[in-house]
């Protein structure tokens, strides 16, 4: 294993891996404001830029995060829960529960934008989807926000050909939601495949999920399949990565 | 929906989303040579400035990356594809493949780098694994490589009362793995639960990971239970998020 001789380290690394473990103590809770340059400064005996440094460590991090005019503070960091097997049982949609409402508890997750448009299939779906050339798509584009904050931008994709006429193509797609109507169109879904990737928010991204710098986004693509594994629908989801913990519950 | 009006945007914006649209699309492959500073300053008649931070965009994304003296290269993607679900089934370890085999296809996965002691359990692990103040656990580090590119870091934490004196104590855990031997042990993990976070790496994580600028890590934490639910090993996971894509499958 790699040893680390921390003597030799840059003083605002050590600085900064002491306010870190301050924080993993509970010495610093979410939300408290750090010591501030001048706090370090004469605390630990180092001149501006390597106090400064030292709270940028964190604030890379996404650990901490600046206020204007205020310091620098712990970030609050609770997740929303998000239960990718058990959210998606049949019971969970089938009774016209939102399918959302697993992941939220008490917390109230909002729809706050919703466009629903048929468009041409970008490439990629559809191959999945397994379309024909001239074939179109129903395209669902939704932004979820929890206490006023964004936390997900969510897009579907479904074969016109199987969703047109139905309230699939309306914004409320009624008690039950997309999968409850695709069951009732003989195209239940049975099966899902989620793939999940993370990287660092485009602009637009981080604009319309106001992330702050420093937080990568996680990309969930999931894919449901109804009988005989016909893919029916992707859902291209972004999710603020500080707001979620993603869980996945099965047995061996 | 928030309406885009291009026109007012800044321009190395607007550079940006015309190289990411042209790597979209193609244009540019995984490993290809971006245009540089010279480049853009005279196709779109902007300074030396504008076109810095029209290629700083793309690195900051992920999408992009600097190598010295050469210029800006799209980010190379052959991400490994973990499937969560088939990977623990008990054919995967019972028959004595690593469970890491499913993750690597014809790739070469590797263990460089092993250590395993007996330690006080830190606090977060001795109540998931319901320690009393005095237990200890086995801790198995190991860093895993591909193409001699380290790609993960894992860390799993046994109880000593469960797992003293068998060969996950050692280095090598022979055929099948922890949890042959478990089983073996009559700890048989029959269910898992994988919870997954992403941030930005911390400075020794990506030393560790040999990480690019501008690319998050994924956090795996993994609890294997036993009959009876009770919980036999925590393994906390550190990802390089350019490395990999998590796959789960499952049944509504």
């Amino acid at each position: 294993m790699t040893t680390t001789d921390d003597d030799r380290r840059p003083k605002y690394q050590r600085i900064a891996d002491s306010l870190r473990e301050a924080i993993r103590s509970g010495e610093y809770g979410p939300g408290d404001r750090l010591p501030g340059e001048n706090d370090l400064m004469a605390t630990h005996g180092v001149a501006r830029m390597t106090a400064r440094q030292a709270l940028s460590v964190l604030k890379d991090e996404g650990i901490a995060e600046s206020r204007k005019g205020a310091g620098v503070f712990v970030r609050s960091f609770r997740p929303l829960r998000r239960r990718g097997i058990q959210r998606l049982a049949q019971e969970q949609w089938g009774s016209g529960r939102s399918i959302w409402s697993a992941d939220i508890e008490n917390r109230t997750l909002v729809v706050d934008q919703v466009a629903v448009s048929e468009e041409e299939a970008p490439e990629r779906i559809g191959q999945v989807l397994d379309l024909g050339a001239d074939d179109t798509v129903c395209v669902r584009r939704r932004r979820f926000v929890l206490d006023e904050k964004p936390v997900l931008l969510a897009t579907s994709y479904l074969p016109t050909s199987v969703v047109a006429g139905s309230a699939i193509t309306q914004e409320d797609t009624g008690p039950g939601g997309t999968y409850a109507r695709l069951a009732e169109l003989g195209y239940k879904p049975v099966h899902f495949r989620e793939e999940i990737r993370s990287r660092m928010p485009t602009k637009h991204e981080a604009e319309q999920l106001s992330i702050s710098a420093g937080t990568p986004v996680i990309l969930i693509c999931r894919t449901a399949f109804a009988d005989e594994g016909r893919p029916v629908e992707i859902n291209e989801m972004t999710l603020d990565a500080a707001s979620y913990i993603l869980e996945y519950d099965f047995d061996a």
